[in-house]
């Protein structure tokens, strides 16, 4: 049995990024290897959130925050200037793919053949030949052709995703995991700190996940029996990281 | 370049059969290979449109109308009579499956885990962590145990899966492919037969794929060029079998 990660967003932003998130490590994989047609349902969904929400302000200032952050760590003895530069370098080369005037992934909006299986795609049940005939004949190309269609997709929302994948990664390095225990299967803590993300590592051995509820400053993990489908009575291992 | 086939019905019913089919045939390869949460969206799909329409009258009504057909064959003298009575014995065995008292599909109704993802499947991006603590737990288990879960849940679906499988098989025996001209891209035929299924084969090197319309008596073709997305005006090679 293994060490499973639970991730708790503790607000709304961090939550549309860990979604975001999602959809491009699926998205990457679809691009890696032929999954026929379910390359489309992550495209979709990234399409669509990033149609209801412009994330590119939020995304911008938390690059400007995290440069500013960055910049105070120069200021320590024990810390490696050059890894520092590097990551700032990072960081400002992540703003001007962002600063573009057309709106992220409206040329995919244009694209007749995702439009067309856009449309209709969360009807139940179609992926048949005679709902998309297009979608059939797409799917007879080569898997070199389609694998570049799908990286020239997903390379229209690189300039949303690479920013958000390495904020995500910065915000896991400010906590580190220790053990805590669950008495009764529930947990709760508080923090004098603005929290953003909650992380629960545990080994799945113990036979239940984490349901995790919370804001910035205090947060509550009930353990759920994965067979029972209800609370464990059981006193549950774990360890925690609270991220800010 | 290959051979592609485009199938058409021209009823409802063959409509759902062949949607229930391609389902199957999704959920039967997620059974095979291990493709992490790909399997609950076709899954997901299958339970709605067994839920939506009983298919059981149908089906049984069918098997019993092939039944007949074949009987008739045993008349001609040049026919494999053992073959006959095999396929009869086939068509016979998937009755009692479908007579039972409970709907095909009601006990995975009752499953809580299943259940309590379906509820939320269709939100977009919903297959992060924190949507689905379980999923995540369930997709950490292995393989082998996933596998009989997957093989459990599709089961429940086979006195569905299994005849109409069949029936389309046979179906599809009843015409062979012939070769066929569409001039400026269009083609139109009619049948004093009623028909079920249109068939369309087409090598893929014609760059166009077929937009196929029709009843029982009448059908048309229209070839789409996939690159212009428009209606093609060249001439278009194709094998046609019109089944009933």
């Amino acid at each position: 049995m293994t060490d499973l990660i639970y991730e708790q967003p503790l607000n709304e932003k961090i939550r549309s990024y860990l979604r975001i998130e999602n959809l491009a490590l699926q998205l990457q994989l679809h691009a890696e290897q032929d999954h026929q047609h379910q390359c489309f349902n992550p495209l979709f969904s990234l399409a669509e959130l990033t149609e209801r929400c412009d994330y590119r302000t939020d995304i911008l200032k938390d690059i400007e925050k995290q440069i500013q952050l960055i910049s105070h760590w120069r200021a320590h003895s024990n810390v490696d200037k050059a890894q520092v530069d590097q990551l700032t370098q990072r960081l400002v080369a992540l703003k001007s793919p962002l600063q573009s005037q057309e709106r992220i992934g409206c040329s995919l909006k244009r694209d007749k053949f995702i439009s067309a299986l856009r449309q209709r795609f969360n009807m139940t049940g179609a992926y048949c030949n005679f709902d998309f005939p297009q979608l059939h004949f797409w799917l007879g190309k080569d898997w070199q052709y389609r694998q570049q269609d799908i990286r020239n997709w997903l390379m229209q929302y690189q300039p949303l995703l690479d920013p958000i994948m390495l904020l995500l990664e910065l915000i896991r390095t400010t906590a580190n995991f220790s053990l805590r225990q669950a008495q009764v299967g529930f947990y709760q803590g508080d923090s004098s700190q603005a929290l953003s993300l909650i992380r629960v590592k545990i080994n799945s051995n113990q036979n239940c996940y984490p349901t995790i509820s919370g804001n910035r400053n205090r947060h509550a993990i009930h353990f759920v029996d994965f067979d029972l489908h209800r609370h464990t009575g059981e006193t549950v291992e774990f360890s925690l990281a609270t991220c800010t």
